[in-house]
């Protein structure tokens, strides 16, 4: 398989004369960057805050609580986005909005809309307003984890082919186990609903009137494998009444990633400033449009989104079956390729976490005093101690573990602590347990024949060079840095350029407009080897409380929602 | 075997108008409480602190930099504590001293003092107060590990018959393991010193001018067992130079609990204020001698005594060997009877490690708010939850494991966090640890045949409601409660006035001075049944990191030493 040609001529003439927009939709805003098509220069950008935020306490329209595990969004603040923060972008670019060319999105995923046939979402009809179900299902959404183990005991019963493809395990966040939620859940809203999309289809579908799927969520969310979702047999056998889900719900159009999907329309000119008519590129998701944003769209290139979770994005050129991966799609990265991903559920959040909960107040204080940032200060106190000073080992599985164990019901591990164990201590032992669960999925590529050549880093957290360096002595590899502050949206901005013809290829866009500094960091023999002994306890202790030797953590997450339900009743 | 009778009459007559003063030397001060030898009322007390506290970073007298893991202090500030603290007692009394007849005490153990033939501490020589091996070693100064080590091992391959009376390990804190580093880190201090003495029994030589060994100490720290200490053959065998060590330093005349060591003498009847002449009760142990305080020196009556750490002391008619018990000991607690001792090493100082290192400031603002202390406030967050509401699991061994695993190089550990995991539910994971660990021992010691029939708990935790009905759910026993706020100094006035001839025995004269409420705590059956199954995760958890299936801890903390000496030498 080769990817596209990256020889033709650009239809597009003085490329340095036409921009590109690229939106990222993430998790509590969206943000707009205007981006020369030339060279990737980010003119201008602006943000918009979704005005209801994540809903994960109460229904926004009744103030009626809803249950743990709940994350819903309102569909028009993505809307919001396309009217306030596009056309702010472009004014602050100071750029004539007539040389914008086209326009590309990138969305958080698996987020997913119940909808009419034209698209009108379910929570905009008066009388489902008062419905939880009728509203988008935020990839965070965990509450549909009963639906994904039955889907995957008995997708692994009948040994399903498609299952290999996901490491052996369908996310609770997928289409298909939200899908079968809702079924369960709100029969009436699953019969109402005329397609079950994706926001990232859904946006551009009011960028251009028009509903295309994209190939990267229908691959890695929807089961989409060689054409093909999982049988009406096998839904049947889920529950009789969702045979019909694919034909009926979900199968649409696919369009490949950087092709358009259509062209803005005028209502959707009228929001957004630009003019009717230029290409609007196929959906994608906020990870995996990063890659071109960072020249990373070889064989072996793995890129770390490293944010509140991390997600690694890499292509190749064959197709094989990695333990514990997200997925792994035709297509899914960059049309022509195989895209791998795998994941981290808990990265920065973690940190965050223990910085709100575990810091005490005179070290809030002392980083103030000092000018820094918490996270700063903590950095700071514990960076110089070797390797090892600490004496602790904690496992990064506050958040669950998506890769290689894939198992959301695994939790968090702290071992060493003393009474002399200090908070930056069990911080740094933070950053590392996360750097080990790296070397998990970049030695589970390795040994599976599709080995990573280059580790480059994106995300928010690369801004921590004592965390860089962690990972890079973790890993014994040179660490690439994305050179752009918006990742996504420069890469959203890039299928834009490749959707509006200005080069004719994804690969081509991203070697021109992306941006990274290669081998900024590099790993010190010494530290490596000590953290080498250090990863060893790490995998120990990894695999005996995650592959079955202590199913504790599983058995006290069920005590806790027992708990939780017995003190609802009470 | 029987204990004293307790039928004869007293010699001493109006019991209601003499006094005895309990001594309690602690780890920063020393508490005198004058009591009244009829019913126990405690008529005055106060405290005096020790100048030099505990020396565990340099060492006062030079300003030199100590080494990790030791703790000194200084033999002066114990006889201060006579100066001071006794006067006081007796004046805040109101009694006339004349009316005191008998002095006891007790002390921290095993801690020792390297001193010539008349008793002055080797540290108070002039050319020797640059020593650090000269000061008195505290209880906690735990740099002989590896000593003990040494003499665990080889004990175990002779086959010493006393090893399994101390659950087959002896501590780094014991006389011996500090005797050996002494004579290993600092031979001319060991071949200076004439006799290695607890201060236990060096204070009582201050008070009466007389070297009497007490039955306690000598037992459960110093490895006598039937009237025999380990040979000069395997004292040979651990190092030629230590063959001598019983013979030149060691031994000494033992005096049983209860009798007097002798008189005050004039010069400590200047120091104190009381009668020259008057009983001084043989040397004692804080813990042991709390056990006539509560009432509880009868066959299964186990008293808990909870601070830092928790010691738990109990007598019985049999000898046997229980399973990382700390020792038994003839006539330990009581003449006459098998003295048990098991212990935690750490209870509440984890709870004050996390509260100082883990808690976050806003916590420390609202307990102030609410005008409670940090732990009044986290109990009072997190009583109501469920049992199990917090998903989590915490091994109770931030210092180590004295009983049942008798394993210092053990660590703490904590499963189960999630990303909504709160503060309090943490430190409420940590009670339940130490309830766990206290549920180890009780099982142990029933399963060996020394079953207990009563669960007495003394020491400052016992102020935590909540703490307490978590040990009562947990042990499934009710709770009796030590009736005193000083048991200790309770205890070493018991055992003066049985010294003074006013009771036959001390099991006599603590049923009619000791206080105990009984059944203060009842334990709840649904929360019993939810914690049993806590339990069982504890204890997997216990025997996988604690028996050898996983030494992760011991290589943490091998790993943390090393880098604490690279550290030093760059």
């Amino acid at each position: 398989m080769e990817a596209q040609s990256e020889t033709m001529e650009s239809p597009v003439s003085n490329l340095d004369e036409h921009y590109v927009v690229g939106v990222d939709f993430g998790t509590l805003s969206g943000r707009a960057v205007v981006v020369r098509v030339s060279d990737g220069a980010e003119l201008g950008s602006a943000t918009h805050d979704y005005a209801h935020g994540v809903m994960d306490s109460v229904l926004a329209a009744t103030g009626a609580a809803l249950p743990p595990e709940w994350a819903l969004q309102v569909p028009s603040d993505y809307v919001d986005v396309l009217r306030n923060a596009v056309p702010a972008a472009v004014r602050a670019a100071g750029i004539d909005p007539a040389a914008v060319i086209g326009l590309g999105t990138d969305f958080t995923a698996c987020t997913m809309i119940p909808v009419l046939a034209d698209g009108t979402p379910l929570s905009e009809l008066p009388e489902l307003a008062a419905e939880p179900h009728a509203y988008v299902k935020l990839w965070k959404h965990h509450a549909a984890q009963p639906q994904a183990d039955r889907i995957n005991v008995l997708a692994a019963d009948r040994g399903e082919a498609w299952l290999p493809r996901y490491g052996g395990l369908i996310s609770s966040e997928w289409e298909f186990a939200k899908g079968l939620e809702l079924l369960e859940e709100s029969p009436a809203v699953y019969e109402r609903m005329d397609h079950w999309v994706e926001a990232a289809d859904w946006i551009v579908w009011q960028l251009t009137g028009t509903y295309v799927r994209n190939a990267c969520t229908a691959g890695y969310k929807g089961i989409l494998q060689d054409g093909q979702y999982p049988s009406a047999d096998f839904l049947a056998a889920l529950n009789p009444a969702f045979a019909g889900f694919v034909a009926d719900k979900l199968e649409h159009e696919i369009g490949q990633l950087g092709d358009a999907a259509g062209t803005l329309s005028a209502q959707a000119a009228t929001w957004t400033g630009l003019p009717e008519g230029i290409a609007i590129a196929v959906g994608n998701v906020d990870a995996h449009v990063t890659a071109p944003a960072a020249q990373a769209t070889r064989p072996g290139q793995l890129v770390a989104i490293m944010g509140t979770s991390t997600c690694h994005v890499m292509n190749s050129d064959v197709l094989t079956e990695v333990p514990g991966m997200c997925g792994v799609v035709d297509g899914g990265i960059v049309s022509g390729l195989y895209g791998y991903e795998a994941g981290q559920s808990g990265v920065g959040d973690i940190f965050a976490w223990y910085v709100k909960n575990q810091v005490p107040g005179s070290y809030h204080e002392d980083a103030t005093a000092a000018g820094r940032s918490i996270h700063e200060h903590l950095t700071e106190l514990v960076k110089d101690q070797p390797v090892g000073g600490h004496g602790l080992i904690a496992l990064d599985w506050n958040g669950g573990n998506r890769s290689v164990l894939v198992d959301a019901e695994l939790s968090g591990l702290l071992v060493g602590q003393t009474l002399t164990t200090r908070p930056e201590e069990i911080y740094r032992a933070l950053f590392e347990a996360t750097a080990f669960g790296t070397r998990e999925i970049v030695e589970a590529f390795t040994g599976s024949g599709v080995p990573v050549t280059e580790f480059i880093v994106a995300g928010g957290l690369l801004r921590n060079p004592f965390l860089m360096q962690v990972y890079s002595d973790v890993l014994r590899m040179p660490l690439s840095i994305i050179a752009s502050e918006q990742g996504p949206a420069l890469g959203s901005a890039i299928h834009a350029a490749v959707a509006a013809g200005a080069y004719p290829s994804v690969l081509a866009a991203g070697e021109a407009m992306g941006k990274v500094t290669r081998a900024v960091y590099e790993p010190r023999p010494e530290a490596a080897d000590a953290y080498d002994a250090l990863y060893a306890e790490y995998r120990a202790l990894h695999d005996y409380f995650g592959r079955g030797a202590n199913d504790v953590m599983h058995r006290l997450k069920a005590m806790r929602r027992a708990a939780s339900r017995e003190q609802v009743t009470a």
